[in-house]
């Protein structure tokens, strides 16, 4: 019944020049994975990031950001590490998990010779269970031995979870004649809705942007592309995205965010935030197809989420993609309970890539069954409702739900 | 890894004076099974309804709601008659599915000697395809040759889709001596997430009521039942549930919604309603085990509903509840994303029926693994959650997500 599909392992990655980063294998939920990444940043670089708004918020996401807005020093450029680990979110830990991810900042501050405010955490894996400190501890000195330029590949593999495939992407671009490099790395594949920001995603570029250019990137390109995804709707407690500035690049540093060469990073960073995150959701738990919903022609913004939402959440839609049933009213019915206040259902039409399926309150005229099912057989969709009532739009992604997304929670933890 | 689960057979069902039932096999979908339901109510009977709030409401629903507001005659009862088709949904049809709604209202009306506005239609099924009108025109000789009292365990088969096992109950009570009874049936398993009422429920009574306190009751019973209630958080097109007075029941007309008597018959007609809608949870596609969300301690309902649907709708949690996992973090982190203002993580504790799981922001130091897995083994679950920030509770009920879920829904059309 399902399709084949195999998301595509990452391209050629570029270094950053500024950036180095180190993996070890930590054991800290079983041996024989690279669980732990150090990145270490040269003196200039800066920093900015995003969070889940998840109030169940992890311990290192409430220390990065403390981090973040309180670096204990005057530096334009305060963060000098970030320290990453997988099997372990170091969420629902309460007070003694902010003390263990201070504790992780410490030990790499204290190895790298700087402060510990100037060092992020980041975790992922189970919720509720004690991080387990010595085992990062004693995995951070091949850490930091493993320190180079060229480990991207690997940095992408190291922050896998439930992830089939590691997520990362290269991409440059010129700026009046320097070419800049932009490198990606993201994580994630269930508990995927973000409300901010993804699981664990950090983009890099040696493009010089002041420190307020770079905030507006980061929240442009997470609103963009990160927040439009959807897996199973749930909003993970640990979901970070960070955009580091190397200001390595060569370019004279953009500090004008009407300028041309803002729009081309900004657009840049977005392309390479948007392939992370449709990369995230081709490798959803269990994901057989690869599903984008668009819904245009509403009010506002709000009410076209609202339907997308509602459809790419829906178990029922997700399941009829999953067996390539072209049972199409359950979309109609999703929209119908989206909550889209005075929606006149007989003025939509809904569209299957280019197939006609719905309109006046009903199957278009033109359907037939056999158009409906030939585009459901295929790994990749797009899911088009016109609201016809306002000029209002919005884009989405998100995949199907099938045995193996139940098949890997269920065993998640065995 | 599933516990053995089997939805109890209703228990003897008792007749309501005033009140005949007819089946059919029409083969609406397939042939061999009854599809058709037809309800004949004594002249004095009263009728009150409430209908899902999809925007994209069946045509039946629409076609129901005209009948009952504009009845078209001056009696105080002019409902005569329910048709009920199971196999086709006649949602997302258009005009033309009105159109087949009024027919098949008229060709009832027609068998029985009453006006077409005396009927009211339900449909429940599949969405988006034509409704087969003259295999239902066809059926209704037989399904009114078939009229009975003593056939509502029959009725309660004839409305059941992907559902195991039909719903049905009995309740009877005392008035002031008088002896009263209350018989209800339902139907539904999967897009449950009523939002006014479930997907097909009809409660009938000989108890003699007042038309305004009918509609209280019918309205307080779907509020408090129905409407709290989820499977896959998929709001139906066609949910309706239907409450009749026949008033043959020999007490006197009540008529004061401060008597006792009134306290009375809207206890019992809600535990009735109470019932079925737990068993239309217990029967949730795939289900395989019945879970009660209780949140306790929040400022307003609407918080305390926002934190439970967060538990009951979560794939992660549910999927943990199919595994018998104890991996209670995601309820921590559902609770987190459930958008609850300045909701302070380390006041709230949460329980697994009575073991204390976490408080203060984490693990609760008492909580052992092996008491989490022991509760989690049960068939039926109660989940609590103390907010400690106001007065405020409510309870839900829900199901777990199974592989079971998804190939029904996968193969629901096949």
């Amino acid at each position: 019944m399902p399709v084949n599909f195999t998301p595509p392992l990452p391209e050629h990655l570029l270094p950053i020049k500024g950036i180095t980063l180190g993996i070890a294998e930590a054991g800290i939920k079983k041996p024989g994975r690279k669980d732990l990444l150090v990145i270490v940043l040269a003196e200039c670089a800066k920093v900015a990031g995003v969070f889940t708004q998840n109030r169940f918020c992890a311990a290192p996401v409430a220390v990065a950001k403390d981090h973040l807005l309180n670096p204990g020093s005057t530096s334009a450029c305060p963060i000098r590490a970030l320290i990453i680990n997988t099997g372990n979110a170091n969420a629902g830990t309460g007070e003694g998990g902010v003390a263990d991810a201070r504790a992780t900042c410490a030990e790499l501050a204290n190895l790298l010779g700087c402060d510990s405010r100037q060092v992020l955490p980041f975790s992922t894996g189970v919720i509720m269970e004690p991080l387990p400190l010595e085992r990062i501890i004693a995995g951070l000195p091949a850490a930091v031995a493993d320190l180079k330029a060229d480990n991207w590949f690997a940095a992408a593999q190291a922050i896998m979870t439930t992830d089939i495939v590691p997520k990362a992407v290269s991409k440059q671009i010129s700026l009046d004649g320097t070419t800049v490099t932009i490198t990606g790395i993201a994580k994630g594949s269930g508990m995927i809705h973000p409300n901010m920001a993804t699981m664990l995603g950090y983009i890099a570029t040696d493009a010089a942007l002041s420190q307020p250019l770079l905030e507006q990137i980061v929240r442009h390109a997470a609103e963009n592309t990160f927040n439009r995804i959807t897996v199973d709707g749930d909003t993970s407690t640990n979901d970070a995205l960070v955009l580091i500035g190397t200001g390595q690049g060569g370019n004279s540093v953009i500090s004008d965010n009407e300028s041309a060469q803002f729009t081309q990073v900004q657009n840049a960073i977005t392309e390479v935030a948007a392939s992370l995150a449709q990369a995230i959701v081709r490798d959803g738990e269990g994901a057989t197809k690869f599903i984008t919903v668009r819904v245009e022609g509403g009010k506002t913004l709000d009410e076209c989420s609202k339907a997308a939402y509602a459809i790419a959440h829906s178990p029922l839609v997700k399941t009829a993609f999953f067996a390539s049933d072209p049972n199409l009213g359950r979309i109609l019915a999703a929209i119908g309970y989206a909550g889209i206040e005075d929606l006149d259902v007989n003025k939509l039409q809904l569209y299957l890539d280019d197939v006609l399926v719905a309109e006046n309150g009903g199957r278009a005229r033109t359907y037939r069954e056999a158009d409906g099912q030939k585009v459901m057989k295929q790994a990749e969709i797009t899911v088009r409702v016109v609201l016809n009532r306002g000029q209002a739009s919005t884009t989405i992604w998100t995949c199907d739900l099938s045995y193996d997304y139940v098949k890997i929670n269920a065993d998640y933890r065995s």
